[in-house]
């Protein structure tokens, strides 16, 4: 059996890239998951959750590749049913991980039961029970099965006990307690953990799962903390299902900043990371941050009333319970000058929490030396946008040529567009209500004869980046293939980062259509999570 | 004395237009104020805190329309420091309410009363007792007198209790325990609730005003409530200060969908008008809302992962634990056709919680037929947010006779504007790194001739309405004067509305330059809040 969690600490298990990434709208490619697993090793949480294998072959390889790529003591999770096939894709992508983690589940609660799998109590139980096993006979003695009853928190307390106590004999050593609706109250919450720890003892460590659909994720896990669970997961973000999981960063803020609450139980995570990985997730998901979120909101180490500036000025204690420099909030938000070569940029990314060197430092140092050119001052979010916008490059089949357009008061908008598709020379013009609506309907009228759909355009969104009429704009778009329509469609995202917001959003719009064309020609590399309906028996 | 909370409920004192409004890029005109108490009556919550009247002289103006508009038995609450000038204008503010509900504080904790404040414990004691017995000798014996001990989760248990007692018997009906600082666990901050329930007893209700600095203010509220806290201080969309308040939409839903674990603890709170408050919020603000939220996030209803989506499919308890419906969230999103005439479009706009009649209606209607021409479909998201345009508007000196522009790949982008300056025409022209660059520099050098100065851009965002590439954008800009610089300068928000971008770029601009421009030739009628940096005595 493998060793449970050390003694005085609490094992953060990040579940951003299975359960964060099944919000809808948040598919990342097979890259961009990995992308975000480095991250992760940089955060150093203990276990990534990178997938669900069975839900889709394009799932299944970005959980192989961060299964062969994580080490340094990081655990790489998969998720799967407790039924025929799942298990089996998921110890496939996972065996090769340095520490192989299998996550099996099944919902015991009457309603689920009933009215989604139409098992009676026995029956899942010993669907549990079968795969639990399974799972400890491929993997071995210390690799790490946990289990998950789903729905635990509406489940009858005598059943779901009966089935930890079950699936622990069969070799289970993690037993996790989902509040898979977000319906739990702290205080009952916190006495359900009680009841599970006093049952499994030493023989497995007790997790929490919760969702936030009342607010209350966040406050659950840590009930259940001070209960006796040893493993906690939880999402960069609170990103996520409906409302989302619990939050990485509330979780172990909250344990840091409040150690007499949870004695001698810290969590391993570099903090000075939190900043860079939230900044990561949202971009790539496309998923923004409110400004009041808790840890990583623009607002959250901003004092505005002059009561309270009063006292910060006097005292920072007065108001602040955490330093920004502990999440890596850099202090210094002030321009950089004309960027004192590479070796300057590199120091001054590194404090931003980012380590690039070769050729990914010379692209952004190109980038941002001609950035200087169009824009006044180069902040450190210019850097930090240029940076990620390098993480969401695709292989590019079409390419941007040129474009122009005008447009005027009360008046439509006249552009065109020529592109470069499969190596072919390809322009159109078109009138549109505004400039955006004609150059997006110049590159469709090109594209369609191509590849027989055009992008259809589902959400657009621009940002400047810093402050300033000159500032750069970082757009973001969602698009579907016009052949592909109804729930089940694969909807993409593209981002476009560029001083003129006509150009960025061209470029966010044909990183979509590079997207939508490699996803179909290219299954494998560039697939996507996002259009799986995975059918439970019934 | 006042009644205390009637028996069985929880009393929801909403502070979205104090400490909400107190968020950084937050401050909203008088008229938005009034706008946003409007819609809190609606909603139905017990008490408005409708600003700190001793912070400017437009806060004072907004809490007077706010306490003489609001009827039907909402009571109108003002804050003030426990110190000479505060007391007596926020009782000036709100002694024409209905139900007058007066808000003093003072901080408690050793580090603010040292660092902060410069007082001993023995002072700020006597300026509490002071002040809360000038309260209700000003405002008799009806009124509600609320007293609060700033940073109470941080102050000495022995010494927090002797001033709660003494401010009951100088005449507090109300005693409040804000976590200043959001730095409290659930399980200790019920612990210290129930210590002020036992203290107090009958003769005052006892309050909870919860910070969500480490993501805990909802789950700190209701750990209050169940510890027999009965008045709740949230504000919409959990804004506020830093990470923000405690959320009154969590709040209200969880005493609402768990009511075994807050038993006959129901608020008065028509939960159907919650939408429609966080979206005016929202909007007039300028704070996003993630789709991640709870409640009011764009996903907090959606269910992605193939698995939910058969379980909903099968039976929604599976995993919904609270309806769409009940929150107001209407359930279609369908097209609306041609608009069936005025009558049917008053129809829709009510089933998305907006009452409008006689020229409030006229104006939605004709722009939703001018709409209608230039967009395909008018959707219910175009409909709310041409009523939410409607809800920031400003008087006009300056208004847009015309523009042009043309922009080309890899070039500058060259556009002339055309303005009214109070009655007088003025056009420029100017060339930018974008085409609303090159407009605003157009519009700033018609402006600055006459105003002597021009706006500066501090913040800038599009969004899409709806989906399809001819929708509406949606533009919120930040600015401030030229003139004005600093961490005291003015910033107001500006919003646009068009399906050309550009356009709406220009609606959001002139719509701040008319803010700035109001704000400084007529005082009270459009002041701001923002700009205040009020000194404690040191």
């Amino acid at each position: 059996m493998t060793a449970a969690v050390a003694p005085g600490s609490v094992r953060i298990f990040d579940t951003t890239l299975r359960d964060g990434e099944q919000a809808p709208g948040a598919g990342l490619t097979a890259a961009e998951k990995l992308e975000v697993a480095r991250q992760l090793a940089r955060l150093k949480v203990d276990v990534i959750e990178a997938g669900f294998p069975a839900a889709s072959p394009g799932d299944f390889e970005a959980v192989r590749r961060i299964a062969q790529e994580t080490r340094g003591g990081i655990a790489v999770a998969a998720l799967a049913r407790c039924r025929d096939g799942d298990p089996q894709r998921a110890v496939e992508a996972i065996a090769i991980a340095e520490r192989p983690h299998l996550h099996v589940f099944i919902a015991t609660s009457d309603i689920h039961l009933k009215h989604k799998l139409r098992l009676s109590r026995d029956e899942a139980l010993a669907e549990a029970v079968r795969w639990v096993r399974y799972g400890r006979e491929q993997l071995g003695p210390d690799a790490e099965v946990e289990f998950s009853a789903e729905d635990a928190s509406r489940t009858d307390i005598d059943y779901l006990l009966k089935v930890y106590e079950a699936v622990v004999d069969a070799g289970a050593t993690t037993v996790n307690i989902p509040d898979t609706v977000g319906y739990a109250i702290p205080s009952e919450f916190g006495a359900l953990v009680g009841r599970v720890v006093d049952l499994v003892g030493d023989a497995a460590t007790v997790s929490v799962h919760c969702h936030n659909d009342l607010g209350l994720a966040t406050a659950n896990t840590l009930a259940a903390v001070q209960a006796g669970a040893r493993q906690v997961e939880v999402t960069i973000n609170g990103l996520g299902e409906r409302a989302g999981n619990a939050s990485l960063e509330e979780v172990v803020m909250a344990l840091r900043t409040r150690p007499t609450q949870f004695p001698q139980l810290a969590s391993g995570v570099q903090t000075e990371q939190i900043t860079a990985a939230s900044r990561l997730v949202s971009y790539l998901t496309g998923f923004t941050i409110q400004p009041n979120k808790a840890i990583v909101g623009g607002n959250a180490f901003a004092h505005e009333s002059g009561i309270h500036q009063d006292g910060v000025i006097k005292n920072p204690l007065t108001y602040e319970i955490m330093t920004p420099q502990s999440v890596g909030l850099a202090g210094s938000q002030l321009t950089i000058g004309k960027l004192s070569g590479r070796k300057g940029l590199q120091g001054k990314l590194r404090e931003l929490g980012h380590d690039l060197d070769g050729d990914a430092l010379d692209i952004i140092y190109r980038q941002a030396i001609a950035l200087a050119d169009s824009k006044k001052d180069v902040t450190d979010a210019d850097l930090l946008a240029l940076v990620e916008q390098r993480a969401s490059e695709v292989p590019a089949s079409v390419q941007l040529l040129g474009w122009n357009v005008t447009s005027s008061h009360g008046g439509n908008a006249t552009g065109s567009a020529s592109l470069n598709v499969n190596g072919e020379d390809r322009a159109a013009a078109a009138v549109g209500n505004g400039p955006v609506d004609a150059l997006y309907s110049a590159v469709d009228l090109a594209l369609q004869p191509v590849f027989g759909w055009h992008p259809v355009l589902t959400e657009y969104e621009i940002r400047a980046v810093s402050a300033g009429e000159d500032a750069q704009g970082q757009v973001l778009v969602r698009c579907r293939r016009s052949s592909d329509e109804g729930p089940g469609a694969l909807v993409v995202t593209g981002h476009g980062l560029s001083t003129n917001i006509i150009e960025a959003s061209l470029e966010g719009y044909l990183v979509a259509v590079n997207k939508l064309h490699g996803a179909e020609i290219n299954g494998v590399a560039v697939a996507f999570v996002a259009p799986r309906v995975v059918e439970e028996p019934s």
